[in-house]
């Protein structure tokens, strides 16, 4: 079912990638394009560190530290702690010696004037990864966050360096102005039988998606389903700051306010069972087991939401 | 004795090493400076390798890896291994996950704006390394190898990829005519009370620094004794090319050719009791135990090298 479909899905890190790790057991890799925040990408250490990339593409590998859900499983962290020793270089971005391997050789590719989508795409078929894996934009287009206690921090200030605790007053796509959405996305979206937006953080991860120049566009010029799957599983997020987010931007911790958000850009939502159903809302909507803790989790989730909405045909 | 003399040393790489720490044992820090030869240094990986300075750095700071003579002692190949595993990386140049720390770290400073010789001092300071240590120039000046079987080659090719096997038909310090020799280089040299060439490779990393604009003029206008220490002991070079380089350019291999070749530059010269007496020469020379296996060998050869050349004024 729906192995006929070509699907694209728009994605962060961790959350997003269970939710991919379902769709690549069930839709042939040849028709699966996954769309992947760059806006917390940067130059750190005189590196391009692309963490949301490297988790999908690690996950759909199957390198994946399975503890962390992020970085590569078996890894050690002598270089890193080398540079903390012998020159004092502050080390609160972990980078292990393994991942290290995966920076210098992107960053290489970069310098030398190849495209972070041809990196990318270089890399993953490298690793095996046989699923197209898109940065959603070549152009660098770093998340800030304003807080309450620092003013401005680069994303992965504030979500490594403080782990997310101060209070967010607002976020901002510095170069989405003169961002563009690439013709590999493009094509893809324009290609699509389906959408997804994995369950990844509305405003840090699929945000600066939505934000590069083109995309909402590109999205809302499109016929097909798209359709979003809920981060928030009992009015909590499942992991990181999407629910602490919420509240700080001064809205109702619901579900509802997930696809409110979306509103412009979906026309299916698939809510979690244990949350309150959307009540009035011109969305399709399903209500789904969206926690994904097993790899059956996974396939379920994958296989239920394509079910679904391969029956909105019918 | 010697310990009111500021002390300038030319030296490349693993044989120069020796010597240098030998004198660092005997001679105050603060009057002791290396000029180090960076023909071999390249771009590699994306990053900047400078394998003497960093021979140099690490043995004076008693971290080099003793059995090789350079390198870090202890020291893993995760992330190079895992360069040549996932990305198929071609990864002929070993480089540890502590040595990255260095070149990761060098190489920022440098895309940063700093020079090389800025670059070296805050490092080398960072490891304990009291010692001047100064890169021949800040400009890049890759040393090339012409060889029979293969056209040119880029230093690290010829002698680590190829373990210097070619025969060599000739050298060119390329970059040699735009550079210049460094108001730290040249500060260091008139404020020399003795300059000593270390038993490196006389052609190979001895003859780059030679090669830097400034450099010869800068030499030949100090009137004090500029004595060079014998690569050769017995006829032959203790480790590396010397003497299989001296024989494909037709020369023979004499430790009276070596000084030959230091003619312009040198006043005296240190030759090794197992090799021929220079002959008929206007230099001063004497003939020691070169030979360095342990640190009291490499103290020694300091010691009495410095007390001949302090006997020069009686």
């Amino acid at each position: 079912m729906a192995l006929d479909k070509d699907i694209v899905v728009l994605v962060g890190g961790v959350g997003g990638a269970k939710l991919a790790v379902g769709l690549a057991q069930i839709v042939p890799a040849r028709q699966l394009t996954f769309v992947v925040n760059t806006g917390d990408d940067f130059w750190h250490l005189g590196l391009r560190i692309c963490p949301d990339l490297d988790t999908i593409m690690y996950t759909l590998a199957g390198l994946v530290n399975p503890d962390l859900g992020w970085g590569l499983k078996g890894d050690s962290v002598v270089a890193l702690e080398t540079l903390n020793k012998f020159y004092g270089v502050d080390t609160w971005f972990r980078l292990g010696d393994k991942d290290l391997a995966t920076h210098l050789h992107r960053s290489r590719l970069l310098r030398c004037g190849h495209s972070l989508t041809e990196a990318t795409r270089r890399m993953s078929r490298s690793l095996g990864v046989d699923a197209a894996l898109l940065p959603m934009s070549d152009d660098e287009m770093p998340t800030k966050i304003e807080t309450v206690e620092f003013g401005e921090l680069g994303f992965q200030e504030y979500f490594v360096k403080y782990r997310w605790q101060p209070v967010l007053k607002s976020i901002r796509h510095a170069g989405c102005e003169s961002s563009s959405i690439t013709s590999q996305v493009r094509s893809a979206l324009r290609g699509a039988d389906i959408v997804l937006i994995a369950p990844s953080n509305p405003w840090l991860s699929v945000a600066p998606i939505l934000a590069v120049k083109g995309m909402r566009d590109t999205l809302t010029s499109l016929d097909v389903p798209i359709v979003a799957v809920t981060p928030l599983i009992g009015g909590a997020a499942v992991k990181g700051p999407a629910a602490k987010i919420m509240s700080e931007l001064g809205q109702e911790v619901t579900a509802a306010n997930i696809a409110k958000y979306y509103t412009e850009i979906i026309n299916g939502f698939v809510n979690d069972t244990r949350n309150e159903p959307l009540g009035h809302s011109d969305l399709r909507t399903i209500q789904l087991n969206t926690l994904m803790k097993t790899e059956d989790d996974k396939r379920s989730l994958a296989q239920a939401t394509l079910n679904w909405i391969e029956s909105w045909g019918a």
